[in-house]
C-alpha cells in the first residue's frame, strides 16, 4: 500500500476485513486495573466470545483477564492481523511498526490525546497516519470507543461499550462515542439488532465512506445508520453512495447530521475541532446520494427499524386499521402529511370487511374494527386490506380496551404480512398493557411505535426511499462548452491579477459554455456608442471601471437607449459621471443589447473548500433574501438533479404558469444549471459566481443572461 | 336551572363538583356479567376506593361485585348525587328523571348509541340534553369511557378504563376514549400522576371548557391536557380560555387537535359526526387563547410532564451540561431552533467550573464535564451554573458510560433544581443501563426525555408559556364607527336582495368604520366624469355593473386620467365597451381619486358557523396564492392581536424597510385590522369581505383601500 496524497482514497473493501474479521487480535494496552479503558475492552473481546485468538500485550502483567500477557508485539508466537491500541498517546505511534512486524494489516486505536486535544495531538495524528500507511496498516480512530461486528462467525466486540448488541441487521457508523454507548443502551431495550458497530473518532484513516463501502458488501448488513458531525468528501461521498443507495443490490443509509445551528456547529469545533460545513451542503450531499436525513436520535431509529425488516411499498397508497377513532385520525393526518395517500379499497375488499366486521365498524379507510375487537377482527380486515391490489402498505393500530386480545393480535400480523410483500407498521398504544404484544411485535419483526405518528412517519420514509430506487433517468442534454477558451481567460485574469471579473469577462466566459448572454460592445468613444446601437439595437449603456462596482450609484447607467443621437448624448453623461469617482480608471462604457422581459432567477456557484462547488437556484430580489427560498446542489449535477433543483423551490409555481402567467422556458433553465455545474467542475478558479438576473422568457424562447460577477481565487487542494 | 337555548351556557363551576366529587353515586347497568362494561365500571369504582356510598343498580341481580344490587334508583335508601349510566341507550332517557328524583344533580352516560350512530340516536341524544336540562342534572357523554378523580378525598373511577392513574397534578381532557386507555398505559409506565382524566364522549352538555373553568379553579390541577377533535365554540373559548392560561393564578393548557388534514377531517366527521374546522381557525383560536398546541401526543406528554413540575424560565438563555460531545450538539441545535438561546456564563461562573472540572473538559456552554465524570462533577456544574444570574434553565444531559454513576448523579439535581427556582430537564441518554436513575428523576420530579432533542423542546415550550404570561398589553387605539350607518346600509341592500357589494357601497361601509377609501364618485354622464376629476384630481375609472364583475376583462377600466377631455374620452370608451355586454345594466362609471403607490396587502374576512368571524392579513398576489403566507385571528382582536398578526407573516421585512425600502405605516395597518375586526363583529350579515389591495404608504402616510367586495348573508345561530 502507498500513502495517498489525494482527497480520497478509493481502497479496496476487502482492505477492512482484518479489522472487522480478525483471526489474530492482540491488545496493546490490556489491563486488569479496575474500572481501567484496557480492562473494559479486552474484557468485551473475551466474553463476547470472539472466534479467533486474542492476544493481551502488558509490560508488566503476566496475565490479562486470566489470559497469559505479552509484554511486546514481538513475543507473539504468531502473525498479528488486528492490534487494538489503548496506550497513551504519546506511545501509540511506536507500536504501529511492531505491529507491522508481526504482520498486522489494521489498528483500532482508542487512545485519545491526538487531533482532539489541540495542535500537538494533530501532529501526533499525522505522524500516526503516516506511520500506518507506511506499513500497510488501516486505521480506526484514534479517539473512539471501538468497534463491534456481531457476525456469528467472528463475535468482534473491540470496544470499551458497557453493552453488547444483539445481532441483527443494522450498521451504525457513529461520530460520536457517548452517543454509541447510549444508542446501545436504549437498542437492547427495544430488542434492536445490529451486524456492525463503529464509533469512527477522529476518521484519522476510516471514515465514513470507507465503511459505507465495506458494509454495502456485507451480507449481513441491510441497513446503514450515520451520526455525523462532519463529512471531509462532497463529490466522492455523491458519486460512491448513491450506487449505494441506488444502484443495483442497494443498501439503505440513514443519518443524523447534528451541528445545525451555528451555535451547535461552534460545539462541533470546539468538540472535534472538524470543520463544519454549512446545512445547505449537508442537505444537497444527503439529497444527491439518497441518503435519508433523520430529524432526531428517535426518528433515526424508527426509520432504521422499518428498512431492516420491511419490504418497500410500490407506491404511496396506505390503509390504517384500527381499533378506536381518535388515534385513527391522528395516524391520517400524519400519513396525508407526510407524502402519503389513503388507499381506495376496491369493492371487493369492502365486500370482503362488510362480512367480517360489525355494522358499527367503518370499512371506509381508516378501517375502525371498533373497540370491542377480537383478533379475529384484526386478521380478517388485515387480510383483507394485505390483499388488494391498491393497497402499498399498512399502518396497524391497537389501544388496550377492555375486550382487546394483545397478544393473540400481534401474533396475527407477521406471518401475514410477510406472506403479502408489502410494508407492515404497528402502534400499539400504551407501554404496560400492550408490552407483552409489543414484544412479539418485535421479535417477529414488525417495527413497533409507541404512537401511530412515528409509524407513519416511518411509512413515509419508505415510500421516499422506493421512490429514489425507481427514480427516472431523464435524458442527459447534449452540451458543448469551450473549456480551453475559459481556461485561457482566466489564465489571463489571474495573470494580470484581476480576481473579480465584471460583465465584460463575466460574458466571455458564460458565452463560451454556451450561456445565453446578450451581444454587447464596449464603447470607447461617441462614435462607437453610436455604431454600436445601430448594430445591436435598443441597448443598455453601463459604465466599465475595476473600481466602480456600484454603476446606478455614480450614474453610470441608461438602458432603453435605441438611437444614435442617444447613444452619443448618454456616452458623454455616463463618462462625466464617471470621471467625476475619484480614483476611478473608466475603460468606457459597455453597450450590450437589452433583453425581452422575462421572470428573474438568479443562479450561483459557490466553492467550498471541503465539497467543491455548490450550485444555487433560486428566484430573483425578495424570494432569495426573504423567503430564502432558493435549492441547492454540489456540482457535478446531471439533468435529473437540475430537473429537481428548479421545481424544490416553493416559487416554482410562477415558473410553470400559476396566475395565468406564461409558462417559463424551464428547460433552458435546467440546460444553464448544467452549464454553470460544467463550468464550476472544469475550472477549480472559479470560487464565486452570480447570474443575477437570468431573465426566464416564454417557454421556447430561452433565457437571457442580465448581469454576472465571477470571483476567481487560487485553486486550493481539497 | 334552566334549559339553555344560547351558544354556550356560562355555567357555574362549582355545578361539576356533583360530578367530580359526590357523596353518592348510583351505577345503573352496574353488572357481574363477566367482560360487560356495567362489570368494568363498578369495579373500578370499588376497587379504586371511592370514599364515598355506592349503589349498583340492576333489576335482576341481588347484589353486583358483592355490594347490595337495587332493582331501581327509587328504592335506594338516600339521596344520590351522581348517577352512572351504562344501560342500552334506549333505557338511558327514562333513568334521567327517576335520577333526579333521587336529587341527582349529574349523570355519566357511558352507553353509546347516541349522535356518533347516526340520525336516530341524533335525535335520541337531543332529548336526552332536554331532560338533564329539565331535570337540573348535568351531563358527561353520551359515548364515553368515564370520569376519574384521583383526590385522595374523592378517589372516583367511574370508567370502564382498565388501568388507574397515579395521583399527581395534571387534567386529561379527551374526546377519545380509546386514547384516554392508551395515555393512562403510558403514563403508568413513565410514573406520570393525573388530577382529573376525563373521557367526554359525545359532549351533548359538558364539553372541553365547562371542564376548563372547573379544572382551572382545581387547586390539585396544575395543568390541563386536551384532546380535541372538535370545538365547539369560538369566541367563548378564547374569552374564557385567555383569561384562564394568562390571568391571575394561570393554569398552562396543552392540547393536541387532530384531524388536521381533510382527509383525517373526513376522518373525524365518520367518526363523531362532529364539524371539523379548519387549520387556520384551530390554529387562530389555540393562539389566541395561549393554548399550547402540541404536533404530536408523545410531544403533548413531554410537555405536559414539564409545566406539571417546573417553574417558568424568566428568559430564554439555557445551560447544557453533558458528559458527551455529541448529544450536547444535538441539544444546541433543538435549543437553539426552537427559539431558545444559550447562556453566555459569566466569569465568576467560569471559574468555579474551572476550579472542579479537568482541564479537557469544555466550560463554554454547553459544559462537558467528558465521558469520566462522576457525580461530583456534575453537581458542581449544576451548581455553579443555577447560581449565574445569565441562566434562565438547564437542559441536563447523561450518557452511561463506564465511569457514570448515574443514581448519584440522578440525585445530585432535585434539590439543587428546586433550591434555584429555575426549570430544569433531563436526558438520560439509553433506556436499560440509565432506567434507575431515570426513576430517580421522574419520582422527584424532574421531567425526564430519552433524547436531549425532546427536553430541549420542552424547555422551549415553558418559555413560549412564560413570554405569552408576561406579554405586553399595548395601549387600544381609540377607534370611532358609524354602527348604526352600516346597519342601515347592510340593511338595505338585503331588502333590495343584492348580497354581492362592489365598491362603491363597499367603500361606503368601509368608510363608516374609518378605513382610508379614496374619495369617489358615481359618474353618469361625460360632463359628470369631467367635473369629478376636475374635483378628485388624477382618477381611476371603472364601470359599475352588477353583472360586470372582472372589469378589465371587457375594457371597463382607466388609471391615470388627470384632465378634463381624457375623462370625456374614458368615459365614452368606458361606457361602449360595457354596453357590449350582453344582458350587462350598466349605472355608469365610477371616478375614484387614484391611491399613491403602495405596498400591496390584503385584508379580509370569512366567517364560519362555529366559530364567528376570522381576520386575515397577508401580502397581496404570489404571497398569499403561492407561499400561503398569511396570518389569521378570530374576531373579536384587539391591539395585540393586530400588532402580532402583521409581524407573523414570512414577509413582513417587505414593510419593515427591508432591502432599503421605506418603512411603510404598520400602525395603520394595524387600525385597519381593528376596524375590520369591529366591522365583523358588529354585523353578522357580513359573510365574507376582501379589500385586496389595501396599499400600504411610507410610515406616516397611511393606507388607502383600493379595491374591495363583500358578501352578504342572513345571519345564522352559532
Amino acid at each position: 500500500m502507498q500513502c495517498v496524497t489525494g482527497p480520497y482514497n478509493q481502497l479496496d473493501p476487502t482492505d477492512l476485513a482484518p479489522i472487522f474479521a480478525p483471526a489474530t487480535v492482540a491488545v496493546v494496552g490490556a489491563s486488569d486495573r479496575p474500572d481501567s479503558v484496557g480492562q473494559a475492552v479486552f474484557k468485551n473481546l473475551l466474553q463476547y466470545g470472539f472466534r479467533g485468538t486474542l492476544y493481551p500485550v502488558n509490560i508488566k502483567a503476566k496475565s490479562v483477564g486470566s489470559v497469559r500477557a505479552y509484554a511486546a508485539l514481538a513475543d507473539i508466537p504468531e502473525q498479528i492481523d488486528l492490534v487494538v491500541i489503548i496506550v497513551p498517546a504519546s506511545q501509540v505511534l511506536a507500536v504501529i511498526p511492531q505491529a507491522a512486524a508481526k504482520g498486522a494489516k489494521g489498528a483500532i486505536v482508542i487512545s485519545a490525546g491526538f487531533r482532539e486535544s489541540g495542535p500537538a495531538g494533530a501532529l501526533l495524528e499525522q505522524d500516526l497516519l503516516a506511520a500506518c500507511r507506511q506499513h500497510g496498516i488501516r486505521l480506526v480512530g484514534p479517539n473512539c470507543l471501538g468497534l463491534i461486528n456481531t457476525d456469528p462467525a467472528v463475535r468482534l466486540n473491540a470496544s470499551f461499550a458497557r453493552r453488547s448488541p444483539l445481532t441483527g441487521h443494522i450498521a451504525f457508523i457513529s461520530q460520536s462515542g457517548a452517543l454509541c454507548t447510549a444508542v446501545l443502551d436504549f437498542a437492547a431495550k427495544k430488542n434492536i439488532g445490529f451486524s456492525k458497530f463503529i464509533s469512527v473518532g477522529n476518521k484519522a484513516d476510516i471514515g465514513e465512506l470507507d465503511l459505507i463501502r465495506y458494509l454495502h458488501a456485507d451480507p449481513q448488513t441491510k441497513v446503514i445508520m450515520l451520526y455525523v458531525e462532519d463529512l471531509r468528501y462532497g463529490r466522492e461521498f455523491i458519486e460512491t453512495v448513491r450506487e449505494i443507495t441506488g444502484g443495483d443490490n442497494p443498501t439503505p443509509i440513514l443519518a443524523i447530521k447534528s451541528g445545525r445551528t451555528s451555535e451547535g456547529a461552534a460545539a462541533v469545533s470546539s468538540h472535534t475541532g472538524s470543520l463544519a460545513g454549512s446545512e445547505a451542503v449537508y442537505n444537497a450531499l444527503f439529497e444527491q446520494s439518497g441518503v435519508f436525513r433523520a430529524q432526531t436520535i428517535e426518528d433515526l431509529f424508527d426509520t432504521a427499524m422499518a428498512f431492516a425488516s420491511q419490504p418497500l411499498p410500490r407506491s404511496n397508497r396506505m390503509a390504517i386499521i384500527t381499533n378506536a377513532g381518535g388515534p385513527g385520525i391522528i395516524a391520517t393526518d400524519v400519513t396525508i402529511n407526510s407524502g402519503l395517500r389513503l388507499a381506495k379499497l376496491t369493492e371487493d375488499t369492502n365486500e370482503v370487511l362488510r362480512s367480517h366486521l360489525p355494522a358499527t365498524a367503518s370499512i371506509k379507510n381508516p378501517i375502525d374494527v371498533i373497540g370491542d375487537a377480537r383478533s379475529d377482527r384484526y386478521q380478517a380486515a388485515l387480510d383483507a386490506v394485505l390483499n388488494d391490489e391498491g393497497v402499498d402498505g399498512v399502518i396497524f393500530i391497537l389501544t388496550p380496551q377492555s375486550m382487546t386480545e394483545i397478544e393473540e393480535t400481534a401474533n396475527v400480523i407477521p406471518a401475514l404480512a410477510r406472506r403479502s410483500g408489502k410494508p407492515v407498521v404497528a402502534s400499539f398504544m400504551g407501554l404496560l398493557d400492550v408490552s407483552t404484544g409489543v414484544e412479539i411485535l418485535e421479535q417477529n419483526g414488525i417495527p413497533h411505535y409507541q404512537f401511530p405518528e412515528a409509524a407513519a412517519r416511518t411509512m413515509s420514509a419508505l415510500y421516499q426511499y422506493s421512490c429514489w430506487l425507481h427514480r427516472q433517468h431523464l435524458k442527459e442534454y447534449d452540451l458543448t462548452v469551450d473549456r480551453q477558451r475559459v481556461t485561457q481567460l482566466i489564465g489571463q485574469a489571474m495573470a494580470a491579477g484581476s480576481h473579480y471579473l465584471g460583465e465584460i469577462e463575466g460574458n466571455e466566459i458564460l458565452a463560451a459554455y454556451g450561456f445565453p448572454v446578450m451581444p454587447g460592445a464596449l464603447a470607447t468613444s461617441e462614435d462607437e456608442a453610436a455604431t454600436a446601437v445601430t448594430r445591436l439595437g435598443r441597448c443598455a449603456m453601463k459604465i466599465v471601471s475595476p473600481q466602480i462596482v456600484h454603476k446606478s450609484d455614480v450614474g453610470g447607467v441608461r438602458i432603453g437607449i435605441a438611437t444614435e443621437e442617444a447613444a452619443r448624448i448618454a456616452f458623454r453623461e455616463i463618462m462625466a459621471a464617471g470621471h467625476k469617482v475619484e480614483g476611478a480608471v473608466i475603460r468606457g462604457v459597455l453597450m450590450q443589447k437589452m433583453a425581452a422581459s422575462g421572470v428573474e432567477v438568479i443562479l450561483g456557484i459557490k466553492r467550498y473548500a471541503t465539497f467543491g462547488p455548490l450550485i444555487m437556484f433560486g428566484l430573483g430580489g425578495i424570494f432569495v433574501e426573504i423567503f430564502k427560498d432558493v435549492s441547492f446542489r454540489l456540482a457535478p449535477i446531471r439533468r435529473n438533479g437540475a430537473h429537481h433543483m428548479v421545481r424544490s423551490i416553493r416559487a416554482f409555481p410562477m415558473l410553470n404558469g400559476a396566475r395565468g402567467a406564461a409558462l417559463a422556458d424551464i428547460t433552458e433553465i435546467e440546460r444553464c444549471l448544467m452549464r454553470l455545474s460544467m463550468l464550476a467542475t472544469d475550472h477549480p478558479e472559479i470560487a464565486e459566481l452570480d447570474i443575477n438576473p437570468l431573465l426566464v422568457h416564454e417557454d421556447g424562447s430561452g433565457c437571457s443572461v442580465a448581469d454576472c460577477r465571477i470571483l476567481l481565487s487560487p485553486p486550493t487542494e481539497a
